[in-house]
């Protein structure tokens, strides 16, 4: 398995405001660049927090690409994933429409009807007491064939995912703003390193859409 | 007047841990262009959470840098310049020391008897109710002869003066490590934008000490 924690930040690291209302960080050339991400992925995942804030559908939007795909033996779109712990996917989120396949991933803690309504939509994997395990639904991810994950948020997630020594590469586009705010959401929130921080390598450095994409592979 | 905020940032723009302790971000050629730019500006400003948190002296630290001061008729040093609403700056601190003259901006909030104990050590300027208000304090050091300011953090200065429209330049160095943390400093705390964000332009891109530093004009 590959993971790519992909991401827009503004000049002082936030990915939204203290609202959790998105921001113009980046533009036309990184969306572009993120759907070429998305076409070359497996599955696109996000945490639940992002779905209730943004309610994403997570697909390609070039058809070219979708078509690309669909020329490899591959669906249109790659799978959505939702790292939701406690079952909080609204039925009638984006990520749960028919554009392409979607996987739950709840820890013990979801209800046994959230389960079952969930699962009428998508495919549930439950791993962990009261949070997912991430490690373990990450490999019954790999178990159903998703191999290049790409990660899009948000902050809680991504610590997570440095915190399991899950991520392979962070991409980052680093936008010409400033957003502010000691409780808006930031690439990397949980509870933090207080020591031992993961080290990163600097790939590439590219200037886009007034900014810059910074990519790291992690150590 | 011209002010420059100058920062290191992890790659998920945290200053600090969330316990407010240093980790290593950047290396010994960020150090050196963080020492030219002291050594080129009239003073350093820092928020109090700083010297609190971190007991800087702010001085330049190369002999060269300050002996080509002395030769420009300038003091070794630039002045430290510590803003300080209710007048917590310790006595004993650092940027009190007698190598730099040192500027305490407080507001009306100080106690008469800290502004007196902190006026025996440094030029006490008062501006402002409840919090200082920048302005007002940054045109009393205009007129003290400070034109060539360089803001050294925290967070929550930083935001405060993008907030009053103080900040002409933003320098960060991004550095090779994610410290995480919802609770961590970062770049930028304050209460944060909800909208008309203030937006840069990307004046350069460096890549030092296995990071980048990003160098910003505020539009």
């Amino acid at each position: 398995m590959h993971v790519v924690v992909n991401a827009a930040m503004s000049a002082d690291g936030k990915l939204s405001s203290r609202r959790r209302e998105q921001v113009a960080i980046s533009g036309d050339r990184d969306f572009d660049r993120v759907d070429d991400l998305r076409a070359a992925s497996d599955a696109v995942v996000v945490g639940v927090g992002t779905v209730l804030a943004d309610d994403p559908s997570l697909t390609v939007k070039s058809t070219d690409r979708q078509q690309a795909r669909r020329e490899r033996g591959e669906p249109a779109n790659p799978a959505r994933v939702v790292v939701d712990s406690s079952g909080r996917t609204p039925l009638e989120a984006a990520v749960l429409d028919d554009r392409a396949a979607t996987h739950c991933c709840l820890s013990e803690r979801a209800s046994p009807e959230r389960r079952t309504e969930l699962a009428d939509r998508a495919a549930v994997h439950v791993a962990g007491a009261d949070r997912v395990d991430l490690p373990a639904a990450f490999d019954q991810l790999a178990d159903a064939g998703l191999e290049r994950l790409m990660v899009e948020g948000g902050g809680e997630l991504i610590f997570s995912l440095f915190e399991a020594t899950l991520v392979d590469e962070l991409r980052v586009f680093v936008g010409p703003t400033v957003i502010g705010g000691r409780d808006a959401p930031t690439l990397a929130d949980g509870e933090g390193y207080i020591a031992d921080c993961p080290t990163l390598t600097l790939g590439s450095v590219t200037e886009l859409d007034g900014g810059v994409l910074l990519e790291w592979l992690v150590d």
